[in-house]
């Protein structure tokens, strides 16, 4: 897989750049039985691409990158801050039954919880809901705090964390979405996490149809 | 957003050729007060990167295109048959209960349901059951062939679309996942579709981080 699709030189320069580095142009242009001016332009955009790397009175080096590592730079300067949705929050003392109702109208597939100083304390998710209301327990009466997954154990991010740190988290822990939070340090000294804000697998679908739209 | 940092050089010389379509290299050259050789490598540069258009005789055209549009392109190559899972399927005599057990097992977000023929008729999500559960309806008695979303209300990709596509129909249609189809002409002649897997923003996720990965 690659998008440009480079010219027979180019990729028989990259060639004898990994066999041969350090390797000038006049030493490559040689093997080549060119001019130099010739190799001018496939250096230029072979260097700009980040496949090789130039240093002066040495000559050019293979970087090892491929035009893969040159698309995952870009999503890596995708800001959490740039695509976050609107969190959707209840409070631990919310019911089951509620948390549904509120999932359903706010259309998301996760609920952050948040305690009663309005930090992050929990997460609950439509599979956790799910599996409660099957259990057939009395979702009208046990509040989502007692099902939630509870800190120390979420998963966050912050606004200048890259979509792709967000993606990473999401798929390594195996969840829909991760709240978006800012670190304050309470009254304690302790640092707490305010919620504000939502990625979630439907967030990153978006970028990804996002770029690809001509 | 940007991968390449252009040059000053280089970003002039667009803002040129946009003002001025088409335009040929000297006049490029002259109005920058460069020699054409000095251009040669930026010019190919831009014409490579599909920025600049060059048509013999004419001059040097703006695309229109971004750094954008070429990310877009790559993932336009990649195809849902490298990338899709398997597709949990279930029948459409299965129960309520059964098809979330189902969900559990398998750890999905949406069943595909196939007739007698065994071919696609449906498509139940964690969102519907949740939501006839909740309704208080006898789970163990109601198959999921009366609750599921029935064809030809159904989105689906085939083998040969890209991941962009089954992206934009997950996005556009706001659902989890599609079917990944085969079609085939039954007896009667009429088209028919066999699942042949599953496309979920999970994968679409696991696409975005492999691409991100150095």
């Amino acid at each position: 897989m690659s998008i440009i699709e480079f010219s027979k030189r180019q990729k028989k320069i990259v060639e004898i750049v990994k066999k041969n580095q350090p390797i000038t142009s006049e030493q490559i242009a040689e093997s080549l039985h060119l001019t130099r001016a010739t190799l001018r332009a496939d250096l230029a955009l072979l260097t700009m691409v980040g496949i090789l790397d130039a240093r002066p009175k040495v000559g050019y080096f293979y970087t090892g990158n491929s035009i893969q590592t040159f698309i995952g730079d870009y999503l890596h300067k995708i800001k959490v801050e740039d695509t976050k949705s609107f969190p959707v929050i209840v409070s631990e003392e919310t019911t089951i039954y509620d948390a549904i109702v509120t999932l359903f109208l706010e259309d998301v597939g996760t609920l952050f919880v948040q305690n009663k100083d309005k930090y992050l304390s929990g997460v609950v998710s439509r599979k956790d809901l799910l599996k409660i209301v099957v259990g057939n327990q009395d979702i009208h009466k046990i509040p989502v705090g007692m099902i939630m997954t509870r800190m120390p154990n979420i998963v966050f991010v912050h606004d200048k964390d890259s979509i792709y740190d967000a993606a990473l988290e999401i798929m390594e822990h195996e969840i829909d979405s991760v709240p978006v939070v800012e670190s304050i340090k309470d009254q304690h000294g302790e640092v707490q996490y305010k919620i504000t804000g939502r990625i979630s697998k439907t967030n990153i679908t978006k970028v990804f149809v996002e770029i690809g739209k001509e």
